[in-house]
C-alpha cells in the first residue's frame, strides 16, 4: 500500500523508535524483519539497547547514536551509580565500532548526568535523550533544505531528477526525515519529480530491504538494481546526482560509510556526476586526520553466505566481511550538514564548523 | 572434498560439457545446481542446447559458443535441410544476446556444412564442434602460459599473489583451463603460491556459487567478498592483480563483461593495480568501433528480487537487471589472448591480430 508524505512528516511507519520514558521503555521497529514484517521490540535496559544495535535491529549511525543514549537512560532508572553508569557507557559503546554518532551521544549524556547526584540522572538522561532525539530531526530537516538545493539545480535541466543512493540514510536510521533522504523526501513534497536508484546493498541487503520499503511507504519512485549496476547506470548517464550517508567522516573530509561507497565515488568522478554525502555534524570526527585510521567493522561470514537456506557457496568457503569502506574527499563533490554544503577538504568543513564551534 | 591440479588437467568434475556422437548426445552439468548438486542434463536437440543457454545451465562466452556449435550438429541429425539448419541457427543464436562467440561458433559450423549435401552435414557439423572444443582447451592454455608472465613477475615481489576475479571465467565456462582462471591454474601448477578473491557477482552469483567452487575442486586458496568490496581491498593494497574474462571486446580494446566490471577497473585505475581482460580471440569483435555499440542483455526482475524464498524487497519493487556492462580499454592494463598480451586500444590488439590473420 502506498502512503504519500503528508505536507510537513514521513509516513508514520518509518518512524523506527519511539521513547516511554513513564514506562521506562524504548520502542523500537526490528528492522532485520522489514520489508516483510513490521514488528516491534521493547527495550528495557541498556543490555537490551546494546543487542538491539548489535544485532542491526536499529541500524545507521543517527538511530545508533540516539537508541545508545536512551539505553544509557535506561540503565540509570535502575542503578544510577558511578560504577553502573561507567559499565552502561563501556557496553553500549563496545556494541557497534564504526559510527562515531555512538560515542557522541553516549559522551553527551554522560557529560550531562555525571555531575549529578545519582538519584537525578535518570531523569536528566531522559531529557537529554530526548533532545538528541528532536535535534535528529532538526538537523535532518537542515540537511534536507541545504540538499534541496542541489536537486533543485538538476530539475532546471533535468526531469525526473535520478538520484542514487546506496544502503539506508533513510528516515529509518534517523528520527525523522533521513540524512541522504532529507533532500529528497522534500524535493518530492516541493513537486520535484525525483527518481530514486536504489542499490540493494549486500550483503545485508539494506537498499533492498529498507530503502526501497522506505521509498514505497512515502510514496517516492524507484527502481531497484544490484550494487554492481550503479557504475554502469552512471556511465549510461541515467544517474544525476549520488546522495549517500556516513557513519564517520575524518577532520580532511575523507568518508567512511558502507562498503561499496567507494566504488561509488569512483564512477561518479569518472562520468562527472556530483555526489554528496550527507551528515549530522556530529558524524564528523574532528580527531581523525584521515579516513585510514577510521576502524572498519569485519563482520561474520554467515552474513555474505548464508544468503539463502541453500548457502550459496561451499560450505566451508572462507569469506571477508568488511563492512565499510573509506571514500576519499577528493571524489567527492562535497558534504552536505545542517550549516550547509562544503568541499570534501580540511579546508572545506573549516568554513562551517570554525574551531570552537565544533560540536 | 579438496581435489588438487594433477599435472596437466583440472580436476574432472569442472568439464562442463561431454559430447557423446554416436548416441547423438551432449551432456552438460547444469551450472544453476551448483555448489550443491552436481547434476548432468542431456541435450538432444538444438531446442535443447538454446534452453541450456538461455536459462543458464551452461553459461560462459565460450562454452556458450562450444554448446551452440554441437546444438547445430544436433539438428542436422534430425534435420539437414537449409531450412532446418536455418531454423536452428536462428533459434541457438537467438539464446543469448550478448556473446560474441555464440555467433562466431554457429557461423563457423553453417560455413563448413553449407557447401556439403545435406546427408553429409550431421558428420561435419560434429567434427566442426570437436574441433571448437578441442581449440577452446589449446586456445585457453595459450591465455594461460602468456597471463603466467604476469603472476610470475607479480610472485617476485609478493607471496602469495593476491588475484581478484569478477564472475566465473573459470574452467566451467569453458572445456579447460577457463580464460581468467588459466593464468591462476599455470601458476598453481608452477608451484607459485597464489590466493584468489572470489567476488560473489549479484544477482546470479556465479562468483559464490561456480567460482569458489572451482577454486576449492583445484585446491587454490580463495576468500569470497561481496562485489562492493573489491575496491575497497583494492584501495587497502591487498590485491596485486585483477583478472577477468569478456563476453565480447569491441576494435578499440573496451570490453563488454558481467555487470560490475567496469567499477573493477575503475578502482584497480584509481589504486594503480594491473588489470586484464583474458579471452580467446574468437571474443573479439571487430565489426564494433567501441564498446558502446554492444548490446547488453536486461535479465529479470526475479534475478534480483527472488533471492530468497521471501522476497528481500517489497512486492512490486521496479527492479532494472542489466547483466554486462562495458569497461572503457582506457581502464585496463591490457587484454590476454591466445597469441599473447597486447594493450586494450586499437593499436594494440592489431599488434597481436593484423588484418588477414583475425578470426
Amino acid at each position: 500500500m502506498l502512503r504519500s508524505l503528508s505536507p510537513d512528516a514521513l509516513a508514520p511507519a518509518t518512524l523506527p523508535l519511539r521513547a516511554f520514558r513513564q514506562r521506562g521503555l524504548v520502542e523500537v521497529l526490528d528492522q532485520t524483519r522489514l520489508p516483510r514484517d513490521e514488528v516491534a521490540v521493547n527495550l528495557t535496559s541498556a543490555a537490551d539497547a546494546a543487542r538491539a544495535i548489535a544485532t542491526m535491529q536499529v541500524r545507521g549511525a543517527p538511530l545508533i547514536g540516539v537508541t545508545a543514549a536512551y539505553g544509557l537512560a535506561l540503565s540509570l532508572g535502575t542503578d544510577p551509580s558511578d560504577a553502573g553508569m561507567h559499565d552502561a557507557y563501556t557496553m553500549l559503546l563496545a556494541s557497534r565500532p564504526t559510527a562515531v554518532n555512538l560515542r557522541w551521544a553516549l559522551e553527551r549524556v554522560r557529560a550531562t548526568v555525571a555531575p549529578l547526584a545519582p538519584f537525578a540522572r535518570a531523569e536528566a538522561a531522559w531529557d537529554e535523550a530526548d533532545a538528541i532525539a528532536a535535534e535528529d530531526v532538526a538537523t535532518n530537516r537542515a540537511i534536507g533544505e541545504h540538499g534541496l538545493t542541489i536537486i533543485e539545480e538538476l530539475a532546471a535541466r533535468r526531469s525526473p531528477v535520478h538520484v542514487l543512493t546506496h544502503c539506508n540514510a533513510g528516515a529509518l536510521a534517523t528520527l525523522g526525515w533521513g540524512t541522504a533522504t532529507a533532500p529528497i523526501y522534500l524535493a518530492q513534497l516541493a513537486g520535484i519529480p525525483v527518481h530514486v536508484w536504489v542499490s540493494e546493498t549486500r550483503p545485508r541487503l539494506q537498499g533492498a530491504k529498507l530503502t526501497a520499503w522506505e521509498m514505497r511507504a512515502n510514496g517516492v519512485p524507484h527502481t531497484l538494481i544490484v550494487d554492481a549496476a550503479g557504475a554502469a547506470l552512471m556511465r549510461q548517464h541515467r544517474v544525476d546526482l549520488v546522495l549517500v550517508g556516513a557513519d564517520r567522516v575524518a577532520a580532511n573530509g575523507d568518508v567512511c560509510n558502507k562498503i561499496g561507497t567507494y566504488e561509488k565515488a569512483l564512477a561518479a568522478n569518472d562520468n562527472r556526476i556530483p555526489m554528496y554525502a550527507a551528515v549530522p555534524s556530529s558524524t564528523i570526527d574532528w580527531t581523525l586526520a584521515d579516513g585510514d585510521a577510521i576502524p572498519i567493522e569485519e563482520r561474520g561470514s554467515d552474513e555474505v553466505i548464508g544468503l539463502e537456506d541453500d548457502a550459496i557457496a561451499p560450505a566451508g568457503t572462507r569469506v571477508l566481511n568488511p563492512a565499510f569502506d573509506v571514500t576519499p574527499g577528493r571524489l567527492l563533490t562535497g558534504i552536505v550538514t545542517e550549516r550547509g554544503i562544503c568541499s570534501a577538504t580540511a579546508g572545506g568543513l573549516a568554513t562551517l564548523f570554525a574551531p570552537g564551534t565544533r560540536r
